[in-house]
């Protein structure tokens, strides 16, 4: 097993530095290669594959929620940004700039787009006429571009895809529902294809996006106890109608504004998936995203029968799985920790003692367990299997979000407890920026967000002591 | 039926304005937009639907010929597009500028990507070390950027999608097998998705890709007689690879250069099939990739039981068709002419003296054809339909192709034939330059491709008489 360690040595402990752990992984798992364009990623096919999942279980949920798909062009004129105010302070900033054609200077900048609520709108303007026409349930998948200063392969990049849904309603009800809902389909896909806990809840004022009246966000807890914003939702209320003149005609033949929504989530997931579920051995794929759910290593391949049979299982697995076949001359060993360092969630090994007892080994990559299973029985073990590791890897992940979640009731407690540990601290706040910015200040914490329905841990703000209803998830994000 | 009028009179008769109707369709059946910036097109959600079944199509006829997705950065530094010589030349007068990112100016240009052959061989140097390593089978789908002066909707936009596809391999047989296999999925697809018969051949020189060795088209014939490159395939010999220096070590330890290919299809085909089958209706969907193979118009929805057997048609036909239920409060005239001009292929009418005989009727949106079906057998006889109606329309435009290739002999019978009419002509060429450049601005055509096994019809060539092997088709292109 030289071999293995040698594979296994390339990557960092996690403990020991979890950051240099992380881009081992994306590199080492075959995710991504870096560009000659700093902050811009090359998404490898192993890399891609998973995106190409994460894109068909959502898709397949915004469908379902009646959504449909389009695109827009990815240059906006700067005099579009600039229609509405908070929009453009929040973006203009960390722009791309597009300012010639061929040789040729152009007469007005365009930008790449950061984000497109300007353009749905300057198009949704245009189309919506009557109440006859709304809702409008619009998404795009595409790329987006935010000049960052520091770059990390999926965290931050200065290109990124991503899904971005933009939505217009008759009443601002509709508009608030619509908001909910769709950060509910994101918490739903985190938990029932990624095996990833998440908070819903809502943003503070300070956090929210350059433009909406309510910013909700889910938040996932990384390994390393620091949070990530996995997806938001953005109920706009009537602000870009207003800007862009968005109206139609009610049924009274009244003119009215539309309300409004935008929902995202980006390639920085995979980052999330990473982060969750990886060990020192490399990735774990959530098994209903893996681009290989299972790969079969041949034992002893020089054997007579043993590639054929392996090849056999293959034939008779691939309408079911995602299955990989690996007949390559590398040793065992090395194929192991290879598979194991990109995350598959099953490994079968067959040989020639296996072939005569009818058997075949599966081995899981979320634990290690070994099992001994029938070839009789095969497809619906595996279907069992993959269900069982899915299931297992979200309750894993869901203890340690609460082993490392704490209450905090006064600004001294969140700042030992935050010295002590990275994770979620619980605590009341009273709603102002003062404290905010006092408890990032004095704590180095963020809020992350308000969870729905959360239990309050007192009635006291945690900073000033004023009264307070406002349970607020702080913690260190990504 | 006066509202049917009404909506019919909104697009310009094909064969008063071809131009004309080719527009208003493309605006009146939903597929696009205008957009605030010119040349760049919104993609609705009825084109949007079409381009997903394309991709959907292509993508699963590329996965099984074993390539791969990936994902490369928009952009391309300055630096790395100069590194070939010829493609430089060829981009560089048509490419957006990226010069500010935020507020700072770059060091350095970035282009919007025309095209990605130096960023795929910028990673390529870095992932291929060994002949192990080869082929490199990848292929993107994105969006690119030319800044064109003049614009037309899909077929000459300034942003467009496409996928392209880059791949690797050890010797310049193999990448000629590549080139010449993936002509032929694009000509398969044409055939047996849109409809659409096409021409494979080979481009001279002068009509080459910049940087290729040599460059493959499949080529079709819209209903005016101009014909459009549906599609390229491109060798490139190793000139890239030796521009950037990507080698491997072959099995004897030599280091060698690899070769390459690229080939892309794009948005530029929608108008391809906009052009091939509409009518002055509107739009003709291929059945096989239509947004909606069939809707669903009850008839006098008012009276009792109308509008729940037309609902439960529904029900019991969408998990085997895309079918789409219009129970709108729109005349059934109305409705009819709005499902035609969006190419809808069949049309289910169903109304109180339907539901007494348990039948329907049928509608063929390529032909008119009414069919009374009996509801015991309605799932078999839409499906036949589908694909009689897929194999006719095929034929159809096979035959008007044939009907307008004509042959030439001298370039006064060229010059004539193509006064006379637009079409595919088929003359002989001695392979210079200047004689193309002549017939060029003699006939008004350029060449469109030197199809496969095409029988000469002479030896000599159409312009200056010599000796001449090459059979060409000429033509008028969009």
């Amino acid at each position: 097993m030289a071999d293995n360690k040698k594979n296994v040595e390339a990557i960092t402990s996690r403990d020991e530095d979890f950051a240099k752990w992380y881009t081992d992984i994306v590199k080492n798992a075959d995710l991504i290669d870096y560009s000659g364009v700093k902050g811009c990623m090359i998404i490898r096919p192993y890399g891609y594959a998973l995106w190409e999942n994460i894109q068909s279980g959502l898709d397949g949920m915004f469908k379902e929620t009646g959504h449909c798909n389009v695109y827009m062009p990815m240059f906006i004129p700067e005099s579009l940004l600039n229609k509405e105010k908070e929009h453009v302070e929040g973006f203009a900033p960390e722009v791309a700039w597009v300012t010639h054609g061929g040789s040729e200077e152009l007469t007005e900048r365009l930008c790449v787009r950061p984000t497109s609520e300007t353009l749905f709108c300057d198009h949704y303007k245009n189309i919506i006429k009557s109440y006859r026409d709304l809702p409008k349930l619009y998404n795009q998948w595409c790329s987006v571009v935010r000049w960052e200063k520091t770059t990390r392969p999926f965290l931050r990049s200065r290109e990124f895809l991503w899904q971005e849904g933009h939505t217009m309603h008759a009443t601002a009800e509709e508009a608030h529902e619509e908001t909910i809902k769709m950060l509910g389909v994101y918490a739903d896909f985190c938990k029932n294809y990624l095996a990833m806990p998440v908070i819903k809840g809502r943003k503070t004022d300070k956090e929210k996006f350059a433009g909406a009246t309510a910013t909700y966000s889910i938040e996932a807890l990384m390994h390393d106890g620091k949070s990530l914003q996995a997806g938001t939702s953005h109920d706009f209320g009537d602000g870009f109608a207003k800007a862009f003149e968005i109206q139609y005609l009610d049924k009274e033949n009244k003119l009215q504004f539309c309300h409004q929504t935008s929902w995202g989530v980006s390639t920085r997931i995979i980052g999330a998936i990473i982060m969750v579920h990886g060990d020192d051995n490399g990735l774990v794929m959530p098994p209903r995203i893996a681009p290989t759910q299972l790969v079969i290593v041949p034992i002893a391949q020089h054997k007579e029968g043993v590639l054929e049979k392996a090849a056999a299982l293959k034939e008779s697995l691939k309408s079911k799985f995602r299955v990989e076949f690996d007949d390559s001359d590398n040793s065992a060993g090395w194929k192991f920790a290879q598979h194991e360092m990109r995350g598959i969630p099953l490994r079968l090994e067959i040989g020639p003692k296996d072939i005569e007892k009818n058997q075949c080994v599966l081995v899981r990559r979320d634990n290690g367990e070994k099992l001994f299973v029938s070839l009789d029985n095969l497809e619906n073990e595996i279907a069992a299997l993959l269900d069982k590791m899915h299931d297992e890897m979200y309750t894993r992940a869901s203890e340690r979000m609460e082993s490392m979640t704490y209450d905090a009731t006064t600004l001294d407690e969140l700042c030992e407890k935050g010295e002590a540990s990275n994770g979620f601290f619980r605590a009341m706040w009273c709603g102002s920026r003062e404290c905010e910015d006092m408890i990032k200040e004095k704590a180095d914490m963020t809020s992350r967000n308000m969870p729905f329905d959360a239990t309050p841990n007192g009635d006291k703000c945690v900073c000033c002591g004023k009264p307070a209803d406002k349970l607020v998830y702080w913690g260190k994000a990504y």
